[in-house]
């Protein structure tokens, strides 16, 4: 009989949103799960109900070492989930200076960490790598069309050059770090505040508040539901090293403008929404939608839940979020 | 009578090819001179002739902090230059890691001392940051085509990287940083296994041997003689800040093939020169040129000197470096 390899996984964001949903599958999986996470972004309340099952460092991985990781209570880790980053506009353009050394030195550290303890490496990175792209659908590889100096950068160039480390761990350093680029999601355990447009219809449509619409509302995004994200990260983390060939688009290529959105949105709630225009932000992408055709190959994975289903699961969500706050 | 101020540059990286200039040029304009240089691919003769009028310090600034920068004999920094980072190809996929932690962490750790000491910050970015352009010429606006995940990417996504964090210090922590974009340089102190074509061409000429050209030595590139390249990071430095409008391209945009390049150095070594075919590497540009009206509108420069000229001064220069090696 073979012997039974402990899994222990380091989640670093683990207290966001994406890391929240990360985690629980993780457990459920037998995983034993360290979460680090500097609480910027992160939530208490989305790990609260899980206690003692797992172990939580509050920790900011731009200056985590080699040696923070060596004594784990879990012991050796064998995966690095690197989800630690704020990831939503408002979020990222606040501090961007500490949104840039979280992408940027964190991931840094982090493979450090992974080189050290012969860990897995996977690496959240971003259909914002592909910036304002010129070629749609974008598909791995495409190299993105990015300013490198703009008010988004912090987050498009540290993703990249967070990319770059990753790659070059892999052919240089012997670390097995795959790449996987999550296009827009959505769904429980989001930040009321999360500023994307999926929180910010549910919530204004749940405060009768009128539904903000960047521009003209015609650009177009794809909306991928979190539990079917989380399972093309895990699938991805099951795939045999040797069948990893490069960054991996994670992402819903149902592709639905602005406009659309409130049309299904308006179909969940029962209800006409009014709407408010706004002026678009500065590098705003206009179009965004993944290529999965490696996904689906390599990983056997692709989508199942419609944007109407997840969004009625996502706006009982919020309601008990937003009633909480009263 | 005005105070005078005493001015202080710390140059990164000052034992290398441009460092060797720029510190000669500061002194001569009365700076007194701080270099820090790790002589990775910094060398002890481009400084030798200076001795104390310089203050030489071994360091990395991958790990340099603030406190390093605190107590330098020659007191406050005034000035920063950063051009510390292996820049030929050959030099920085040597070891991409080693590169990409210079551009990535030497910059942020130059940057936190540019903060804490008032300094203006120069920070030396590249024509690379434009990858293999899809628009040419290249003018400061266009974004560029860059692999994030490809050899080059090292030296390519940690030097926009680093654009942005000096853009967001720009922006955010009052640190009055300036990105100058380097495009194809040569002159006296190049590495003589700098393996970029001008130090190729010369060296195989003068050692009688074939001269190496990639693909069919069709693509395109120009070339700025090293004193014309200093004069504009000079000019670039006493801009007053509010003239400061963002990266500007420091390059000569006469363009030449490479098979322009032979027969330019034909004329300058009299001699009818052979060649050989080799491979053309992954990534490499095909074409690379520099729109430079922004120099031109707001420093008041252009690059002076031809290439038949230029290249009689370096192909000196390199028959001294290869009789020194004899």
């Amino acid at each position: 009989m073979p012997q039974t390899i402990e899994r222990h996984a380091l989640v670093a964001g683990g207290a966001g949103f994406i890391g929240a949903h990360l985690v629980r599958d993780l457990l459920s999986r037998g995983f034993k799960v360290t979460v680090w996470d500097n609480m910027r972004t992160g939530r208490e309340k989305n790990l609260a109900e899980l206690g003692n099952t797992i172990d939580f460092q509050k920790r900011d991985i731009r200056n985590s070492t080699v040696e923070d990781a060596a004594g784990l209570k879990n012991g050796r880790i064998t995966h690095i989930f690197n989800l630690a980053c704020p990831a939503s506009p408002p979020h990222y353009q606040k501090d961007p200076i500490y949104t840039w050394e979280t992408s940027v030195l964190g991931t840094r550290n982090l493979l450090h960490i992974a080189e050290a303890q012969e860990a897995l490496f996977l690496h959240a990175s971003t259909s914002e790598v592909y910036g304002d792209p010129q070629v749609h659908p974008q598909s791995e590889d495409y190299w993105g069309n990015v300013n490198p100096v703009g008010l988004r950068s912090c987050y498009d160039e540290g993703k990249r050059a967070a990319e770059t480390l990753c790659a070059d761990f892999r052919r240089f350093k012997n670390v097995d770090a795959r790449l996987f680029r999550i296009f827009n999601t959505y769904g429980e355990f989001m930040h009321p505040d999360d500023g994307r447009v999926i929180s910010n219809f549910c919530v204004a449509a749940l405060k009768k508040e009128p539904i903000p619409i960047y521009g003209d509302g015609s650009q177009t995004r794809s909306f991928c539901y979190v539990a079917d994200l989380v399972a093309g990260i895990l699938a991805l983390s099951d795939l045999p090293r040797e069948r990893y060939s490069g960054p991996i688009n994670l992402g819903n290529p149902h592709e639905f403008s602005i406009r659309e959105l409130v049309q299904v949105l308006e179909r969940v709630t029962g209800q006409k929404l009014i709407t408010k225009n706004l002026p678009l932000p500065a590098d705003d992408p206009k179009v965004r939608k993944p290529v999965i055709d490696r996904a689906r190959d390599a990983l056997n994975w692709e989508p199942k839940i419609e944007l109407e289903a997840g969004l009625k699961k996502t706006l009982a969500y919020f309601a008990l979020e937003i009633e909480g706050v009263k």
